[in-house]
């Protein structure tokens, strides 16, 4: 931690400062110059994390060198955290492609579209049982009945599969369904949520919440990390900006940035970045590009009647297009997909 | 809702909207301009916003006419909702402050608070015992012993207490001390949090999440309405901007519109809004001039020792003195405090 | 300056530093953290400033301790600094209003305008000659015969007025007319024209960049002052934000902060910042309650036929209320209007 | 237009709009719903825009159904616009690759850039004479000096190259030198330029402004395209967002918006959308995949001496290695190169 003395602050306020890192174990480096006097703090992080800083008198800001987490980090595990369901491996150099329909609306729909996806070289599926809805009035899944028809599918195509939970007291029912589970973008900071999944055996994507900083991402995997459940997977979706002619900004950065911060693998959602049927393919061109070790993309048999964002799902023959070009790039730069 | 149809719509593309649209018991309205064809849709709102609209060929875009809540709106109850605990009023024309510390600490920190803040004029206690926090590592909260210490600092200042909850399955809890409950920033979102909530019967303040928009604020609003819960009060915190010379950017605009948009009481909390002391006094004094109906202020006795948020919590002195300023301004605007 | 090394940086990559800063006349302070090395740095400060560190092998970032504007900030001078136009005053612990259209549409418009604002209370007039639009086919103002018009009014009325200058050529001309001159928002970093009007002998209105930082907006400022102008006036008008339900966020928290970073006077636009008639007088109010100096506000006698922004416009009958309650709340709080 | 009308409309306030629709020539199509009263303006868009629709009695908001712009836009010109400069093409199908230092240095810095980044693949040489600096007192461009070295190493290297220019005074200076001259993101929206560039006869890359909309970027490429120029490269650099572990937040979804709205070339400029040398090459990676006409990389020799935007530029070396990658991929996806 860095702090950083305004230019009133007394001799007294620095040696208050100091005096009080002294007092639980730490070492103090003042340095004293034309302006302002910084006063540079040695010692256990959280226990100087955990302190009030700014709140003592003349302390003008605190900065802090070292990043609140710790297990994510790449600074703790150099390697690649790789994550295997069923046989299908997420991260450590290779690409996967999770798809399927936004929500599971009927066996017939998810059939139709699981075949689709799994003849078109899809190794996830996708569907959710239970939907986050930003209006009471709006359609919120078919709960258990979703997860069994998801895991009929499972077995019919060959396909394991990704499910969200909402709630706390869901985790261990979607746990004992799904091969993976999923915290959506507006629970990623739903702490009780985290605290739960950590402790449950089921490999856990981690969207990031569209209004999250990257720091505040990775301090929700450490939630989970710490509780034991280290199988966690990064999923940027796009993140709200001021931009409205997208449905969100596809923060295609974070990918690289992630790569270098954390040893987690990285997913990128196209659909829901870009909201728009269009957008999908390029979007997620970019993302194999860009170095992700995986996208997950909403595919539906009739858009035009899905129950929840039809307007940006990918018919079954729009996905095939899209995999040929994602493998074309993939092998360019000699990815195994 | 209102159906711009892309300029190579073709006559068959509009068709199908107009199809669609009768064959859900609704009229279309086709206005044929020289560059777009446009279809206002007349009917139930809730059938007509449920389909997917832009899934369908030819159809560049569909604004909403109406906003999807509705109880909340003034459109539905034009007169002021009042909130009365413990013979407190929120809301109607008068000007309510709560104060308190961030988080319970000991007894002894929440009594010396609740003592000053009463003296000062503070009207009902906040103080929680469950806290969210970013990172795992940090203080969390007392838990239900926190809120025994509120329920006897209740008794003894006589002040009724507001306090946050964070899971579903700590409602109930939570509910049996508490005068208000809190959803927090980071639940406003939380629907299945919303919803518990909502089937109990004390008032819920609701805290806008620091990214979402008013519309989004009112339907989680609705979603406590409509579960039975009329007693809401919307709690303006601060957004996340580009800005970061303060913590959040106080959104002082929200208050008029929100006025205008719903009947719902309207809170500011300047001090998680401005996340440092010196900003809290204007901001509040802001607050009561844009026709907010209360203010919601962090209070400590020793805020260098604070285990939350020292930064920006007042000292009681500090406290006394901008009452006195709100107080000012609420008598020059004849509003009752 | 404050230089981070990544966990990975040598002993070589510190010395190679520690040289950089000795070659360049500065001291260097080292602290060894058990993950990071972090060097301060202690000298001339744009010295330091100029350098490329985060380029340099190992270093992880440089965080600057001292904000890159020096003559406009409070540490340079404490007291005050107050604006005398015509014997009205801006700063300096007053209240000054300034009132009238957003355009100049033609000498009636001006006129009827002017009288109106006077009698109400206003005690400088705004009206501009030159109107920088987001689509070029939108009306782009009256020109030279619109400064003709608002110096006769200047006359008339005895009110000193306000108008835009957009291109460095008509800076001498602006001047020559307009008591103030003002740099709009999308100009805020134009740096071109902020030198010309540090150049000319008129006081100067720079308002915040729509998506300025306070700290860009205050090295614009030092741009202006640095040409040997010192009269400037600080505008906050609203800043961009994800929130579309009012035109643009207005940042209230920017005028504490500002009176506290800075010396110079604040002013707040509440009709650029809410866009919509009824958020004018709320957010006037709160500008007063927070601390600024002055307020703009927009005025015209028929707002539904304005060439721009009628609905922002107030009518002459809304001014007259707002003014009211503006002069009651800093009656209130000993603010001499 | 789309004009929506209020609950409490009043027949005379639906009337009044008809009639004004009316007196301008236009058709209003009434549509009554239950709870809102929308009339469809059908007409001459400019003339229908113009007008303060939402300063009548009753109107609740009025919706654009067209955009501003219309030159620029594909529904004007199906076909890509393709840009030549001294043989090099932009735009059509092909992939263009532009690179040099931020600014000009010196001889010696621009020829050595030069020669690496000739070899390596780049058929455009990029640096800048003149440079806008956040802070006065930062290197602000060597002027003419630095045109005649970019002149000279166009002749050396057979590089055509592109320099930004910041004042209306000096386009016809840059003009006569650069083969492209380029609008700044701070000067997306300065009109004064964006019309002087338009009336000289050198392609001009319009980079969007950095916190501005697609949509508002097409209207200052309008104002560039009306004055006569048609030859605008669009530039995106990334956005402001409340992200700040990279320096901006690169829009990669404008590409394939833009490329459906406009039939103008688009380019990425992945440098100073990251900030940081290590993101250049994943981001110009995802530019190619998604789409784009073209990139725009720093390179510098020695980027730790480097007097602006050190940290982002690639070494020569790393340039290399980059474009190997951006060859794979346009190879991969059929694109020349």
């Amino acid at each position: 931690m860095i702090i950083v003395m305004s230019k009133s602050a007394t001799d007294a306020d620095v040696k208050a400062v100091v005096e009080r890192l002294k007092s639980i174990g730490c070492e103090a480096h003042v340095s004293v110059g034309q302006y302002r006097t910084v006063i540079g703090a040695v010692g256990d992080r959280e226990t100087i994390r955990q302190l009030p800083w700014e709140a003592m008198p003349g302390v003008e800001r605190a900065v802090p060198v070292m990043k609140p987490f710790k297990f994510v980090s790449r600074d703790f595990q150099p390697e690649d955290t790789v994550i295997e369901v069923r046989g299908v491996t997420i991260g450590g150099g290779t690409f996967t492609t999770i798809a399927g329909p936004c929500a599971v609306e009927s066996r017939d729909q998810l059939f139709r579209t699981a075949e689709a996806v799994k003849r078109a070289g899809a190794s996830i599926l996708r569907g959710d049982a239970f939907k986050p809805r930003t209006s009471p009035y709006s359609f919120q899944g078919l709960g258990e009945k979703g997860l069994e028809i998801l895991a009929e599918a499972r077995e019919e195509f060959d396909l394991p599969f990704v499910a969200e939970v909402l709630d706390p007291r869901d985790v261990e029912l979607v746990s004992s369904y799904a091969d993976i589970i999923r915290i959506g973008t507006r629970n990623m900071a739903n702490f009780t949520l985290l605290t739960e999944v950590g402790r449950q055996p089921k490999p856990v994507m981690l969207k990031r919440g569209f209004t999250a900083t990257i720091e505040e991402w990775l301090n929700a995997a450490e939630y989970v990390y710490k509780e034991g459940n280290q199988q966690i997977i990064l999923a940027e979706r796009g993140i709200r900006t001021f931009e409205t002619a997208s449905r969100n900004t596809l923060d295609i950065t974070a990918v690289p940035l992630l790569k270098s911060m954390s040893h987690l693998p990285v997913l990128v959602d196209p659909s829901h970045a870009g909201g728009k049927r269009e957008l999908v393919a390029p979007l997620a061109r970019a993302a194999v590009a860009a170095g992700a070790d995986a996208i997950m993309v909403d595919v539906h048999p009739t858009p035009d009647t899905a129950l929840v964002d039809g307007a940006q799902a990918l018919l079954p023959s729009e996905f095939v297009e899209m995999m040929e070009s994602i493998r074309a790039i993939a092998e360019a730069l000699g990815i195994s997909i």
